[in-house]
């Protein structure tokens, strides 16, 4: 048993986003006093804040009583629904999808990306994945027994693109790399690829023979004036070689019906219903019915949405542009900022403990997204507006306060 | 990629329950005329014959009502909703259960299977399974390249004990076993293993420092005359070597929600929750209110359910025992029944597509559940009592004719 002992310690979830109250704070002796302030938990969207789409409830009550229908699906989910949704995801990418070939619903966009990844990727194979990403990536790799080559993005390189370094991207192709992971708009930056970054891509997984697995979870979320491109519209991959993950649990805030997609490769999707067989049979069923919401808000209603967020970025972004130290790259897409912080008398998870303890404020540490942001931290600015922006005040009182002070 | 494409050859869902719609049935040629009657799928229970926990939709709307609070909870599920959990599993197992340490909520119980295996097979681990049992232990020991060592259930040998062949799992603890995965009652089978079985198994367990999971999805529905040991209750075997999984999917009729539970193990549950972070990140957080409704039926529903289910039971096997050839074990426990054929001009597989497409019976072969039980199928008998009563005669009927015939 020692490799999956040595497995699972490589595979932490203490600082993971949502797990805080796991983590044991009683140890830390905060050394100030605590900043008063409505506590907000920047560590997911508040969907208190942003309801879920309107009908989401009804559309799931119909599912029940459908009944065994609607309970049983195929593991790949309700044939219905996969066919309307299959409709709205090629008028979105414009693409052509076979509602029957090429796509599988999921437990969210997790249990999306788990088999996607788990149909990829076997032990000592190569796979590059962007640093920083999404924090599950990098342990997916592991767990499966894979190896990280990591590309780095250079986010604050641009801000006309996301900052991808495609040589490295090109070197991790030819030192034997034949999976790309990557999530657009990027988890944590918010920044989105550009027409020309996507384009590198495309070639050059085609080139290498390369699958190409794209998290597009934020990408309906687009701000003023930014433009997106679907990597899975491009011609110049082979679309066998491409699976795209979407869900409605952020823009939509529909988390707590644990819903997600994954469509393209025919093969890939259908390794994916293989794996779902033995990891959770299908996305709950009545839940399903919840899809056919989705891409079907009121009219208005995702463009209100979009604005209001946007507002809470600028004031945000204007926030933390004005404190020492700090540095920000504005949100593109989705609900995410990723700022960098001066350095600090501590650690960066002692940081995130004694913020929560010590000012109400829940943020993820940068190093769960790669090894190196120990000196960033991730919020989701999906919250209530006055809250997120009392909040980021107390975040930076915090940092002041511990620019040249330790904890024991 | 050879390898994940190898790992994909051996991981079929064609013939698993619920996966029939996507056999290619026009294949075949069916010889006879088509029996008339109502379709009966015996893959999985009727939801519709027997209806989910009354107030179980309630419960899933007062959790959307809740909020983020019920959409975000810990990976490991909501601690309101283990507390209450801990305590009626507590009282059902006859055990204690922290809340806190020995709890994880799960998509299904299927959900709970996976975690717990993903969380002590590593590659190369042997494990012992029994032949036969559920069709994913098998997959998964292979999906996480283990190996599986096979242990015989004889289960026509007596009908006072499951049958296990204790001697066969002393064999395989001695050839390095150190992970035992069986389900109780037995699934497709039906059989409770004896007080005296369950002491064997704990004792050769813990003799050989070995872990056991027990996969106990049926064990609320025991059929009258028979009794019920909780492995985890047992003095012999110590209890961080031991994961229950529980759900409400079967007998409680709540599947579409997919819920599932596993307890036992504080070590093993922390690496299920780590596990979780990167599968599905959690049960859907509005459908883990639902389990509140679990455990606390309105008075006499359950026993009203099993009266119901032993009903059918006995007129199912009066039937199965009437018919020339067949022969079958009586369900002890749970909606399962797996009668043996008399010889085919077919084979299983050929047999359970033209069963359903020229009687409108679906069942599962037995091969699904050991590569030995081809003369073997598994119904679950949770049905409309007339409509599975009818459905038996035409499956009788349907070997009848294929007994000296073939297809093309």
């Amino acid at each position: 048993m020692d490799l999956i002992k040595e497995k699972f310690l490589k595979l932490g979830a203490e600082y993971a986003p949502g797990q805080e109250g796991r983590q044991k704070t009683n140890e830390i002796d905060v050394p100030f006093e605590k900043i008063p302030g409505r506590p907000v938990d920047f560590s997911h969207g508040d969907v208190d804040a942003f309801q879920p789409i309107p009908g989401s409830l009804d559309a799931f009550v119909e599912g029940v009583h459908l009944g065994g229908k609607q309970a049983y699906t195929e593991y790949r989910g309700g044939m219905d629904i996969r066919e309307k949704l299959a409709e709205k995801l090629a008028d979105f990418t414009n693409t052509s999808i076979d509602p029957d070939q090429h796509v599988i619903l999921t437990p969210g966009t997790q249990g999306a990306l788990f088999l996607a990844m788990g149909s990829t990727v076997a032990r000592g194979d190569k796979v590059a994945i962007v640093e920083p990403d999404y924090f599950a990536n990098r342990k997916l790799v592991e767990f499966f027994d894979g190896e990280v080559v990591p590309v780095q993005l250079d986010y604050y390189k641009t801000d006309t693109s996301a900052g991808l370094e495609l040589t490295q991207l090109e070197d991790a192709f030819q030192s034997g790399v034949k999976l790309f992971l990557f999530s657009n708009p990027n988890n944590p930056t918010g920044v989105i690829y550009s027409w020309d970054e996507i384009q590198e891509i495309a070639g050059l997984a085609e080139q290498y023979g390369a699958t190409v697995i794209v998290d597009q979870l934020y990408s309906r979320q687009i701000f003023e004036g930014r433009t997106y491109t679907h990597l899975c519209a491009e011609n110049r991959i082979d679309r066998e070689n491409v699976i795209t993950i979407m869900g409605p649990s952020k823009t939509e805030s529909l988390s707590g019906y644990r819903l997600g997609v994954a469509f393209g490769s025919a093969k890939m999707i259908n390794r994916m219903e293989k794996l779902q067989a033995i990891v959770s049979l299908r996305a709950g069923g009545y839940n399903q019915a919840v899809l056919k919401t989705w891409f079907s808000e009121p009219a208005g209603w995702m463009e209100e949405r979009i604005k209001a967020h946007q507002a809470i970025r600028d004031d945000l972004v204007a926030k933390i542009r004005a404190a020492e130290g700090f540095q920000v790259r504005a949100t593109e897409a989705g609900s995410y900022l990723f700022p960098r912080i001066p350095e600090l008398g501590i650690s960066i998870n002692e940081f995130v403990k004694a913020l929560r303890l010590q000012a109400g404020v829940t943020v993820t540490p940068g190093t769960e997204f790669g090894p190196q942001f120990g000196d960033s931290f991730r919020i989701n600015f999906s919250q209530d507006h006055q809250a997120a922006v009392e909040a980021m005040e107390r975040v930076i009182q915090v940092v002041e306060a511990y620019r040249n002070a330790s904890i024991k």
